[in-house]
């Protein structure tokens, strides 16, 4: 299968910066093998609507064989990577077969990271892929459900108390649907208790949400969110998490359900590279995206700590597909025996959805929050979708859920005890 | 709450019958609580395509809650019933809560059973619940990568394998899908099998398959399966199912994919009750589906033997909806000091699809076969569907997967290891 004159490229994940880098790479004499651990692409921007069952698994994933099948010159492997031999230029997958590569992209991306407080991860759960998401779908339904079925009054209450903590986007997105579930969603539902009661707390240690956005922007956030009856808690940190509640500070809050949206740690793969890595697990490149010593090896994504104009590259989904299709440039370069250039961060704006007909958009300095940010907000999201079929199933959805305050996805699955 | 000129009605069950029963209950004077174990109400005729990836979860469910919210007499209640005590007339649950009755319904259906061989549920699953769909999708798509990231043409082929259990309905659906699968959807996007290679195999122990249609139409229904590229094998029972595959009569075949559409075994609920249950589990009752001694205890569904004109009342959707609705008569006549009237099964006919544009009909003798029977089918089901949304949704997947082959919910879930 190794045909001399073949340049063979291996890349792993298949996120936005694996996959367009795949993409990037269609043509003759090279064949790429992607591995990923499981078998979609995920749009990740959209998971919180499948956490808080709005919409479904396969709304917002497609298989990545589906994606690539007329890309010839690709293999997709369902497989986890357990060693690089970068000497070898080698990749070891668990089921023991091995790989050679002449250039290799790491792109696995990142996880939910708790500040060396790993014991608080079965209580506070995490929202990286979509069994997390299914996960917390569950247990936000499920707290409603034993709220009603209580009859001790702190019991219920603590049932109907529902803190996110971290107040980046996907803590305000979730805290935000949140919120609208307890107030519309399940509004008639229940006999005993008032879902509107919930109170929704998000938990922000810095002193503002949204912190990447303008300080006036972050203030509109916060409004918004009070005004879909979140409280927000900023300036002070969690301190401790169990079972039972959460402590703000001093205070002991009796809560069910705490959600984690806080930290984020870079793939534990990047530590199978003899390469620099930030606090957060990132490995450092080159300008060109390549990793130091090695101009065979690439890391882009979220798994890449990249500076440009003394500031980090944020780990969104356009700088993950910039940073995938400059590594398919660069590889090319590479073949046809150039330097490859520099990567450069296109910075097209910032955008943040809060919840029901609530956003904020910043282009650069055009600020827009509320009504006009969230359809702003949609057109682009729903553009991004991957795949025809998907984007309008979504926009039915949505409309749907809009217009009805309905979440057509609130099925509890997952075990078949309550 | 126990007002004394209520009537407390408890019904175990969401599904058709406990749910056509609640609906025919509502108004005055009546308290219902409806216990499931589940949050939804599932539309298990379609079952079968969200194990196969046709459809996602949300499409062929919809939240018990939802469903009865504006019925203000009802109370739904997740919970696991664990014991009846039916001299004092309650109901007790897993939580330790006892509810008090004034009539039950008892419809808790029924599960698959393993005829006396347990030790098969691991190796061969069945198909009841969502997650059991869930379940059976994820062990689909996985032979199929397991098929491609092997070298060994052996284990390949028994990765390539695939046997269902069982001719009845379910078998036939998931066999006539699961051929479809493998020769269209997955066409072009593998590259080192042939999905379209794959063997899929429908064992059926007794002379033919859909064995209470006409024997015309079992004999229409096996070829349009083979048709479909299904082999059937018929008047052999499995004898042994273990990892490594099955054996038919005495020949071994290695296969790592075998899924259970064989048996059914009444609900454990049924056992509950000091009451005559047949060899199945199911509860016998008298002729207005109380239970005999206790003209305040009724069974419907699945769970209730129900014999007619000689001939049992099957197991099917219409059957259950038919026992709700005239249980719901029998406790409104028993209110009134009346004697219930008998329940009679009207048999509107008996549909099977077997897979693309192929299914057969029997509506009392007028037969009808293929394509035209496959369109019959597709209105009789979104047509019963519950829910305006889900009908809609439900006929656009259909429409695009249809038209291009694709099954949107390839999604694996469940395990972050492949």
């Amino acid at each position: 299968m190794n045909a001399p004159s073949r340049t063979e490229i291996v890349i792993v994940g298949g996120g936005f910066a694996g996959l367009w880098a795949t993409r990037a790479l269609a043509g003759d004499n090279i064949r790429i093998t992607l591995i990923d651990r499981r078998n979609h692409h995920l749009f990740q921007p959209l998971l919180y609507q499948v956490a808080t069952a709005g919409l479904s698994s396969p709304d917002i994933a497609a298989p990545l064989r589906h994606i690539l099948r007329r890309q010839r010159n690709v293999e997709v492997r369902l497989g986890e990577v357990t060693g690089i031999d970068a000497a070898a230029r080698t990749v070891a997958l668990a089921d023991g077969d091995v790989l050679a590569y002449d250039y290799l992209l790491l792109a696995s991306g990142a996880t939910h990271a708790y500040f060396g407080h790993d014991e608080w991860s079965g209580d506070a759960p995490g929202l990286k892929t979509l069994d997390d998401a299914l996960a917390i779908r569950r247990r936000l339904l499920i707290a409603f459900e034993r709220a009603e079925a209580c009859d001790d009054p702190a019991e219920r209450a603590a049932w109907l108390n529902f803190a996110v903590v971290g107040g980046g986007p996907t803590g305000v997105e979730l805290a935000g649907t949140l919120a609208e579930i307890a107030r519309h969603t399940l509004k008639r539902e229940f006999r005993r208790i008032d879902p509107s009661q919930a109170r929704v707390r998000l938990i922000e240690a810095g002193p503002r949400v949204l912190a990447s956005f303008p300080e006036s922007l972050s203030e509109k956030a916060r409004r918004q969110l009070e005004k879909l009856g979140v409280e927000v808690a900023t300036g002070t940190p969690v301190s401790a998490i169990d079972a039972r509640g959460y402590t703000l500070g001093d205070t002991f809050v009796p809560a069910r359900t705490v959600l984690w949206a806080a930290g984020v740690a870079a793939s534990p793969l990047g530590a199978l590279l003899d390469a620099q890595r930030d606090r957060a697990g990132r490995v450092l490149v080159e300008p060109d995206l390549s990793v130091a010593g090695h101009p065979e090896i690439f890391v882009a994504g979220d798994l890449a700590s990249v500076q440009q104009n003394g500031k980090p590259v944020p780990g969104v989904a356009p700088a993950a597909k910039q940073m995938g299709s400059h590594v398919a440039r660069a590889i090319r370069s590479r073949i046809a025996g150039r330097a490859p250039p520099a990567f450069r961060y296109r910075d097209f704006g910032n955008l943040a959805t809060i919840g029901r007909m609530a956003a904020v958009v910043d282009l650069h300095g055009f600020k827009l929050s509320g009504l006009l940010a969230w359809w702003f907000w949609l057109a682009a999201h729903v553009f991004f979708l991957i795949g025809f079929r998907n984007r309008l199933i979504v926009l039915i959805n949505w409309a749907w859920a809009y217009w009805s305050y309905q979440r057509h996805a609130r099925i509890i699955l997952g075990g078949d005890k309550p």
